[in-house]
């Protein structure tokens, strides 16, 4: 006959973790816990395959399932010593639902199975407490009624307020024994006069009905829903799991608690925990009574008077210490238990891996593999890439209060307090004088970054995580809340405003960047600690480690700290961005202002000295490391000033009339400028821009090659490109630059010529691409704004509504869209190395610090990931982790 | 031993037309001619081969070759009656080179080789003219020197300017035979002092100079650029072609002349040319005498004085007439050819299909078929598809004078003369008092739509070939000149200037949109005809065509113009073109300004009627025929007004305070709204909207059917989808409306929902929407800006800068990208006819109505393309042809 049913308790189970699949999650590890000898109340899980029959079968079950619920239900009685049913010692039973994937909310637990008129009275007498037997009691038939009858909910909760209305009372607990009587009857009225037929006192038909309610709930619309919405087959089923209730409350020789095998904010390996005698276990939750702790240290550490667990039933203590140990290193992991302890018998109702602080997560890996729990490799494994963010930024002080006023997005970690300001100008003058300041814009643009680099954090009130202000605020490293839509800066009166709260220029905020946080005044904040540990956990990383990282960088303070953080290169530099200050971008205005290609040169002539510079600087400090150059990319707009002022003050300073940069504004606007006149259009229009920079990049690596004997080989990357062609075209005009450069040094260096791939044509036609460029880099912000036709600077207005009803699950500019946009990668990847075996392949775009995309840029064999310099350890850990889990795949 | 030299002359030849592999173009064609009995000048072609046995080599030539060579020689000598060399009468040859694929420029062409110091002399005798035999030599040594010898051509200029100079004279036709013989000495002299060595006058040597440097040219810088750029094999090789050159210019027994076999303007079957006694070819061509008409006809119809060559030569004549008549037979097309009477004999240098008028292609193909001389499939594949857009609108009378004042870019065809006016409102004010305008905008936007309708063409000075005016203007089948950069319109001023011409409100201009000129004034235009010939072609296309063709088209004049010129239904229907009505205008606004769903929902009701009777129309115009309707698209912030006059308009109209507009607008702008909240992210977002729409297409679909009996089938179309979740979110909107509606109205319809395909990311993901979808229609003018990254209102900047550098052979908004574009919509095709078999495919972009996209679409297996109605007839043509070419293929 077949194995319809499978039992736990008392040091055995026919299950086992490994068994998901037939028992569903929780039966799973119930049977687990109690095959390796840890006490869990005994039970029994009815598989999922008994749901699949029923399906198949007109809502029938298979033969031989009832004898074995039976025998199984007769086993649980010898275990726990009682009897269901029974008027003197009742066993009473959870029934719960329990499928292979978590599916919460899908159906609700029945609790305290097998109360009837006769056994609870025999819970009353055994609990000695006539008040819990009662309340139990109708609470059962509250939730069977909902669950299993299908009697509204709303209709005992009217009858419970009208008894208490009566009573003159307002709360629960303030009902007695006998209130309660008087409310049980009153639902068996309810219940009869719904039904037509009285509750079930039958204990066997109660549990008959609770089986059969979690096998129909397999197919309620919730659970539809939400299969649907997850990706969960219909066929997989759901397991009906029935365990014997225990009770904390019983006694003084009960009690109830919950407890960490480590410490879950520092990690240190010390048990920790707190419990309550002769409570429920929501009473240790509910605050109601003050919770003691399981150990004396713990006691003492917090400085708690009341006695420790340890003290007051050190036997029982040291159960629960064996139990503590052999869950860890059955698990391998810090353990999040519940207990309970009835009549001095403890049993064990849970345990899961437990939440902690990355710190602690940290010190936990790291502990545990000097210990011999864990391999180099698992202790990598353990710990959150995401998470590791939290610890390379200075952070708020918990305990500090925060008053908090309004709430973005946390668009670049970290936590900064200053004065605020309401322009990149005045964040200047501020900073000169000494004060630290919190820049607050509606949006930021390029003109800002002067400003932007000045303060302590940026604040915005428009645009989304990969905004300008988002982006450019994490490749510095600055805090930043974005999108923070409250807000109503008003520039003009230096204010902003929430609600009916006033901040003026120079009024203390303070911005937690990690949350999203904007808090009135100035709270105290922690500095980060690279501990030691981080240190150690950081060095299994790059051992296991296929996939370089490199850094977003290109000022001399980014280079520095992506060196600091790990970065083995750089994999862009955005050279616009060194156009923007206040020296240079007076020539690049006179560049675009010019009226022919002499003028252009003249102009261009004075900023090569600049840009070289910036070059010497980038590759002295990464000492040899690969650094990879993009030739200038954002429309030429981008740096013509806007206002009437700015424009007067352009005008004064190239010595032309107004009207001319008014006319080269209008003349260079774009109704989409991100599908515009940008990237390597540019340098087709314009080669002499190009040229400039390959001169400088070029020159930089020769001085700096001569002054340090240490060899540089630039990789020159050429945005935007479409096909093969523009590529050829610019390549052409690098290599006249080098070997005039060579010729004129007397030195000749490698380089290389490469492009980013940030068009979906680009990735179609990669195999001819790949003829001529050495390199890939995918561009995957461009790429997710081309793929899905979604501009990221306008993508606030529709993309949390398109969450909200689940068309997309994820924001597509942090976590790269595996299905669209992946998929262009992956053709890209595979025909350039079909061309070209071997194509050094790099992602540049905001994804490359992104666990979930970093792992899928390892499961297609991208050379290299480049992100943020602050995102560089987070991406480190992650690509190991994905170098792990390829490695366990194979 | 292989063989390497193939002659062709004498009503003879070793090679044919389908021998271009070997003989290359020219070599083929020339064989051709001779083998099929028409007299050409006798000669030879030296085979490919010959080509890659010297590269392969060391530039060596094969075994064998110098004696096929020779004897290949010795044949033209006999056949001409002259010999190489010969003092008395002298053979003169050229030399050309000649490739698979033409390849002009290549290499220039050496003439009159065989002269030298002696036979010059014979030649001078023998055509009697010295002056004519000494230019000729030393044109002979210019040529050569240049080309084979490598000696500047600029040296040689050099002497004759100054032989010019001293001789008092600035022609060259005053110099004299001694001025000639001069100038001959001073290039020998020339020569030797370049190269250490004389002129060659060995005219063996000449000739074996000439076939190297053919050979050697074959891998200079130019013929390697050109293959590049055109992806020309360099593995294919040249041939050389040497002919014996024959002299219309040597008695008054000698003449040249042009001929077509038919009348190219009229298609006419009537032979004719012109020629000219004792002259060379390009006499006839220079216009310097007056050439005479071949025919008495064709000299009588043109009034000319001159005597006919029927009168003049009437033995002649016959033979022209009856190479003509064996030219057409044989070609089966009507010929444009050359000839040359060298005393009495006559020779043909050239055939080649002649340039006709469409409306002479559409007669000869028709004609054609009559006379037997081409099937009705050959007939259609005659006519080329682009050319038919002349048939089908009024054009410039070609006779008028036309005093261009600007050329912008041909963006509608037609002609149409009228009044200028500068704003919409302005063109419907004059209008309606019954003048005749011409809509003059920098660009137009969706608010001129009602200007547009009453114009009688539109002027743009911004935007390309796909800019709005340009998109709205063909669908209205209104001509459109746009992009005349050159013009500055000044709206406030009420005037237009272009260099020194200012043209004020009022003034008459003409446009001509088939070659985007503006003209000062008004110019007579001629109406199209639509003639027998054009129906009876048109109906064979319909015959042969597998592939159907919709119209885009809204509006009911849209919709009958369509029906008119042959669309089988309606690919496109634009919805939100149907809002910019003055009277729902304001209900839209009301819409978009409402707070929330409850008035949207209030505002939204009161389009309904409207936008129901609009499907109503539609629906009964096209009698059956299917329909697909684009739910709403654009952006919101298009139906707002910019100005604060118009703002504050709306504001008084909606009842509200000017600011809340102002707010509208500011929220609703977009950085990026080609890439913005529209397309089905406003369904998503306000799903009332398309349920509205729903509504109105099935009610309509059920009154239309009722009505005429007729059965409705909508074709609901959603776009802008990413993927599957919106299509399903979207279509459970539709579903729903469709219920209710078909309770209310007892009547059941079929209707269908499909999606556009117009991101990259939904051409991947194809296979998943095709689930949901019941058609796809390829937007392919978004798609087309999302996978090049390229903004069609932008891509004006540098598209053109793209076109002259190479980098893109044509518009990739006018001629569909198949290796990026294409490649998607293929990969889209075949993963939704994976899902569901046989799964309705149309393109709807511009690209809808280019001949060479309809070929994609017909190899791909597209259902139907849809265009604008004017192109309606151009694209059933297109897919004839591509269905007779994928036949053939097969």
């Amino acid at each position: 006959m077949s194995k319809w049913v499978y039992t736990f308790g008392d040091g055995k189970a026919e299950g086992s973790a490994d068994m998901r699949n037939l028992l569903g999650g929780k039966g799973a590890n119930l049977a687990e816990m109690s095959r390796i000898g840890v006490p869990v109340p005994p039970g029994f899980t009815i598989s999922t395959e008994v749901c699949t029959f029923y399906y198949s079968n007109g809502d029938s079950y298979p033969e031989g399932l009832t004898d074995q619920v039976e025998q199984a239900l007769a086993g649980v009685e010898a275990t726990i010593g009682a009897s269901f049913g029974d008027a003197v010692n009742p066993l009473l039973v959870s029934v719960r639902s329990g499928a292979r994937a978590s599916m919460p909310g899908m159906m609700d637990t029945v609790l305290n199975l097998g109360l009837n008129d006769v056994t609870v009275a025999g819970l009353a007498k055994r609990s000695n407490d006539e008040r819990f037997a009662y309340d139990s009691y109708r609470r059962f038939i509250q939730m069977y009624s909902d669950v299993v009858l299908g009697v509204e909910h709303h209709l005992f909760e009217d009858i419970l307020d009208e008894v208490k209305r009566n009573a003159g009372v307002s709360q629960d607990t303030q009902l007695s024994a006998t209130d309660w009587r008087g409310v049980i009857e009153r639902y068996k009225d309810l219940v009869a006069h719904e039904l037509g037929k009285p509750f079930p006192q039958d204990v066997k038909e109660q549990i008959w009905g609770a089986i059969g309610a979690v096998f129909g709930s397999w197919m309620n619309q919730r659970a539809i829903t939400y299969r649907r919405l997850h990706g969960i087959p219909e066929s997989w089923g759901t397991a009906v799991t029935v365990q014997s209730m225990v009770f904390g409350n019983m006694g003084e020789d009960c009690a109830t608690g919950v407890a960490f095998s480590r410490d879950p904010s520092t990690g240190e390996n010390a048990f920790y925990g707190e419990y309550l005698v002769n409570a429920q276990g929501e009473d240790v939750v509910a605050g109601i009574r003050t919770p003691q702790h399981l150990t004396i240290k713990g006691k003492e550490k917090h400085g708690s008077p009341l006695p420790a667990m340890e003290e007051v039933m050190p036997g029982l203590f040291t159960d629960l210490l064996n139990v503590r140990n052999r869950l860890e290193k059955h698990y391998k992991d810090m353990q999040d238990m519940e207990f309970t302890i009835q009549q001095g018998k403890l049993w064990m109702l849970q345990t899961r891996n437990g939440k902690r602080t990355v710190s602690a997560s940290v010190k936990i890996a790291v502990d545990m593999v000097s210990e011999g729990l864990l391999s180099k490799e698992e202790a990598v494994l353990r710990v959150e890439p995401q998470q590791l963010d939290q610890l390379l930024h200075p952070t708020l002080d918990p305990k500090a209060k925060r008053d908090v006023i309004a709430k973005g997005l946390p668009a670049s970690p970290g936590a900064a307090a200053g004065r605020v300001v309401f322009t990149a100008d005045d964040a200047e003058v501020w900073a000169k004088r000494g004060e630290k300041v919190i820049l607050a814009r509606q949006e930021t643009s390029p003109e800002d970054i002067g400003g932007m680099h000045v303060s302590e954090g940026v604040l915005t009130t428009r645009g989304g995580m990969t905004s300008h202000a988002a982006v450019v605020a994490r490749g510095m490293g600055t805090p930043c809340v974005a999108g923070a839509g409250e807000i109503r800066v008003d520039v003009r009166a230096r204010e902003m405003r929430v609600r009916n709260v006033v901040i003026k220029e120079g009024d203390l905020i303070t911005l937690d960047g990690s949350t999203g946080e904007v808090i009135l005044g100035e709270v105290a904040t922690v500095q980060p600690e690279m501990t030691g540990d981080f240190a150690i956990l950081m060095g299994w990383v790059d051992e296991v480690r296929t996939m370089k990282v490199r850094a977003n960088a290109e000022t001399p303070l980014d280079a520095s700290t992506a060196r600091k953080f790990g970065a083995e290169g750089i994999g862009l530099c955005r050279t616009e961005h060194m156009f923007f200050d206040p020296q240079r971008i007076i020539s690049m205005r006179e560049m675009i202002l010019a009226r022919n290609e002499p003028g252009r040169r003249a102009a261009l002539a004075k900023l090569l000295p600049y840009q070289r510079q910036d070059f010497v600087d980038l590759f002295t400090i990464m000492k040899g490391l690969p650094v990879t150059v993009r030739l200038l990319d954002p429309p030429l707009h981008e740096f013509l000033p806007n206002t009437d002022e700015e424009q007067q003050e352009v005008a004064e300073a190239a010595g032309i009339d107004v009207g001319m940069v008014k006319t080269a504004v209008i003349a260079l606007h774009e109704s989409n400028p991100m599908l515009g006149h940008r990237g390597c259009r540019l340098g087709v229009t314009y080669p002499e821009i190009y040229e400039m920079q390959a001169r400088a990049i070029l020159e930089a690596a020769v001085q700096v090659s001569k002054e340090t004997g240490e060899s540089v080989v630039p990789e020159i990357m050429i945005p935007l490109v479409m096909g093969k062609a523009e590529l050829d075209m610019m390549k052409a005009v690098i290599d006249a630059v080098a070997k005039e450069v060579f010729a004129a040094s007397g030195m000749t260096l490698t380089y290389n010529v490469g492009t980013m791939i940030e068009l979906p044509r680009a990735a179609l036609r990669a195999g001819e691409i790949a003829k001529t460029a050495e390199f890939f880099s995918f561009g995957t912000n461009d790429l997710t704004q081309t793929t899905l036709g979604m501009s990221r600077d306008d993508a606030g207005n529709f993309l949390e509504i398109y969450r909200q009803k689940g068309v997309v699950e994820t924001d597509p500019f942090a976590t790269l869209d595996q299905d669209g946009v992946g998929e262009l990668i992956k053709i890209a990847a595979e025909r350039g190395r079909a061309t070209r075996p071997g194509i050094k392949l790099g992602i540049c775009g905001e994804h490359g610090g992104d666990p979930a995309s970093v792992e899928f840029c390892q499961s297609i064999g991208l050379t290299y990931v480049s992100c943020s310099p602050y995102r560089v350890p987070i991406a480190r850990l992650a690509a190991a982790q994905a170098a792990l889990k390829q490695r366990r795949g194979k």
